[in-house]
């Protein structure tokens, strides 16, 4: 018998197999860890084991990663981290009194004066505390209450809970969700999972990928023919598209959603990523209440933020929030008891997520060397994401619209028709076959547009702006070398 | 226009009601942090705001939350967690060699050496390697492929992962998950998330809560009139239960599941939580391959462990790992790209278990402190089980099972019909009344049978046995005198 059969008929065996199985798992997918992802972990194998290769290193620019890349995390944060899991060190002097104040608050709200113990359901008391009086500043002064405040674990994590939440019905009355096109693919992995339907609404490439309102109601009026369209997906500063929307933009958005009754999810993990001049970050939540009772008293919110970007950076912490307004009391109840399921968000995580909502203040000791921090971390991203735009648009093929915010450039570029032919012929998707000759030939790991969908006939990659600068533009000079041979090769 | 008229009216204009949300969400019910604990948190604001009541303060019996009741962690752990957390500590000399030497071999093996960077999707590398090892010394040189170790956000998240694989199908095809009754309440949850049918088979109370074989097959055969049922669930050690199971009744649970093709899953979280003379903890995993190769080379197991419980107890940190036997490789790749799309467990929780599995060996300077720790944590823990069971079997009316293993008793309680009658006409599950009583006139928070399942017409409640020895004597001589006064007041 050979290998595959052998295989099969022990297969055949098995409770649970591929035919077997939740049929919605198998309908996901995320391209930020797919097919390409593995191949670049396989060939640094390849590379440790001495297979010669055309280059001696795979630099991965497929995922925002910051500390992975480099990137050095905030000296504060982590003294109090270090404080908080081990409290000997309250009695050491080689920490500042900020850092150690800030750990004793922390583990005071904490079961036992420990990270070791499960906080309440929807987080550490005083650290929703601290995370409303935050949202209430970076709002201008919009009220935010405590109790509309839950920690998460990521970002990911509230995203998935919100949905899981909303997702209801069969057939024409499916749940259906609105999200733009180019995604960030937690979203449709999350609704292929909870089987609601996925509503594209594509994002204008020609206006810096901005939102405009005829392509909302052209792709609400478009869904309603076949499922109930119930709520509306917004990624800003975008991923992984890198535009900063305008106040306007959001302004519509908010008006839109009001007017065809659509719950809003926010997802503004990148609000201090913004580089382009002229621009600024705008939290929905802020314009809702800008428009007036009318709005904010009705218009349901939920918004999302983590602890993983930004200029922290700390993804592997797994910290988040989320602020849910003008939720339904007895739908709130239910979030509460979901969530308490879970038990709760890692404490360290929480603890964190506090950190960055409570950082130093004027005159405290640490607050000098954490803003010096801060800024250059911040500055050093502006001047990246001006390089990657610059030199991208330098590549004849290339077109890369500014990378105003996040971490992210998603550049358009022109495909010959005889590599579109042959990457049909071999079962590929066109970028894909691109960004997978470009791994093999010259080790920069890209995450083909495909992934986060994209206009027909169109062809994108995403790369992070998060390699150090030298490495940054080596990768750039590759890239253009590569697509400049691949272009040529197949024409 | 009345205050609920008001809210009414609001209500229906929301997208998001209690009418149109997730009716998978709405079924979940989760007791252990229930409206029990909800009212004593109520009362614990009440007494600080200066209520008076009949006690002084709450004392929480509800959750497996050992820190919380007091318990220290582990020295070093907690010194390896604040090396890897703030690495400037590597220089500090305060630090014995071991706990730097471990920090910086989990620090080599992260992105950027930082705490702060995604892991792989399945859970750094050296540490799956590590709990692969761990295994194979538990389970006396049975192999373990680190291939087939995930690192998950406690036990929990890795349950419903697997649980979430496992279920497909509409009507009598409706994938049916074999639980025990009692059961710990994340298993009904989970199961009524994601639309299966829970099937219940019950422990055997007159045999100290062992599984009956006999008792299998009845719930299998029901069963199968109405859904698919594929999979069967073990805790072991129990929880809410406290058994131990024997070595024969894990063997003859494995043939029943090789004999009637299901898939076992094992969540042997309290695996160092054994304290009754003649019980010791056996793992399916070695029991499978003790079994030979018709029963290891088949039946499908996954099994779960955490750093919640055992002499750890550090539950904030969401650390745990699955390790899967015999799936499918087509299923395992799916697996690998669903927790992908999670991106990945807390970095800080998977430090943790590796901590957990390779934790200092004899010759190293930590060795002796943390054996000292360790052992300290456990006999306090068997003590206590002891004292519980002994105390509350001096109750008249009260019959308790000793507490061979994990962290409760589940007393059987006998309630007066009177209560009964009284308990029903209020519209209540006469335990919940009886645990509601207590809470409110002792200030001691259980949790009632019913939140776990019971045998219909037995009454039962959780108590964790985590409280310190002096304050758990307090509690049980406070239950005793609350449940003779109970019993006289409805006599």
């Amino acid at each position: 018998m050979s290998k595959m059969t052998e295989n099969a008929a022990f297969s055949q065996n098995k409770v649970l197999t591929i035919d077997t199985m939740n049929p919605n798992v198998k309908k996901m997918e995320y391209a930020v860890r797919g097919p390409i992802v593995q191949r670049a972990m396989q060939i640094e194998k390849e590379l440790r084991e001495g297979v010669k290769k055309p280059f001696t290193e795979v630099i991965k620019a497929n995922i925002g990663d910051a500390h992975a890349m480099g990137q050095q995390p905030i000296t504060f944060f982590r003294q109090v981290l270090a404080l908080c899991s081990y409290p000997e060190l309250l009695n050491d002097n080689m920490f500042p009194e900020d850092a150690k104040s800030r750990a004793r608050r922390i583990l005071q709200a904490c079961g036992g004066n420990s990270l070791g113990a499960y906080s309440a359901s929807q987080g550490i008391d005083c650290v929703r505390q601290d995370v409303a009086r935050y949202i209430e500043r970076r709002d201008g002064g919009v009220p935010c209450d405590p109790d509309n405040v839950y920690l998460t674990t990521g970002a990911s994590n509230g995203i998935v809970t919100m949905l899981q939440l909303l997702v209801c019905g069969e057939g024409a009355s499916k749940t259906g969700v609105m999200i733009s096109i180019p995604q960030y693919p937690l979203y449709s992995a999350a609704l292929a999972e909870l089987g609601a339907v996925q509503v594209n609404y594509y994002l204008n490439e020609d206006k810096c990928w901005s939102m405009d309102l005829s392509e909302l109601e052209r792709s609400l009026a478009e869904a309603r023919k076949h499922c109930n369209p119930k709520a509306l997906c917004v990624i800003n500063p975008g991923n992984p598209t890198g535009q900063v929307q305008s106040r306007q933009c959001i302004e519509d958005v908010i008006r839109f959603a009001a007017k065809e009754h659509l719950f809003l999810m926010a997802d503004e993990v990148y609000q201090d990523n913004v580089y382009a001049e002229g621009c600024q970050f705008h939290s929905f939540k802020k314009v809702l209440f800008e428009l007036g009772p009318q709005y904010s008293n009705t218009v349901e919110l939920a918004s999302f933020h983590s602890t993983s970007k930004c200029y922290m950076g700390e993804c592997g912490f797994r910290g988040g929030y989320m602020e849910v307004i003008n939720m339904d009391p007895e739908v709130k109840a239910q979030l509460t008891k979901l969530v308490s399921i879970r038990l709760c968000a890692p404490v360290p995580g929480q603890a964190l997520m506090d950190l960055v909502v409570n950082s130093p203040q004027p005159g405290e000791p640490s607050y000098t060397t954490f803003m010096k921090e801060r800024t250059a971390t911040l500055s050093l991203l502006a001047e990246k994401a001006k390089l990657t735009e610059e030199i991208l648009n330098t590549v004849p093929g290339i077109t890369c619209n500014p990378v105003q915010g996040a971490m992210y450039s998603f550049p358009n570029i022109s495909l010959p028709q005889k590599a579109i032919k042959e990457a049909k012929a071999l079962g590929q998707v066109p970028d894909m076959f691109y960004c997978m000759k470009m791994l093999e030939e010259t080790g920069i790991c890209l995450v083909p547009g495909s992934g986060f969908g994209q206009k027909d006939g169109t062809y994108h990659f995403r790369m992070t702006i998060l390699p150090p600068t030298d490495k940054l533009k080596i990768l750039l000079a590759k890239v253009k070398e590569f697509h400049l041979r691949f272009t040529q090769q197949y024409s």
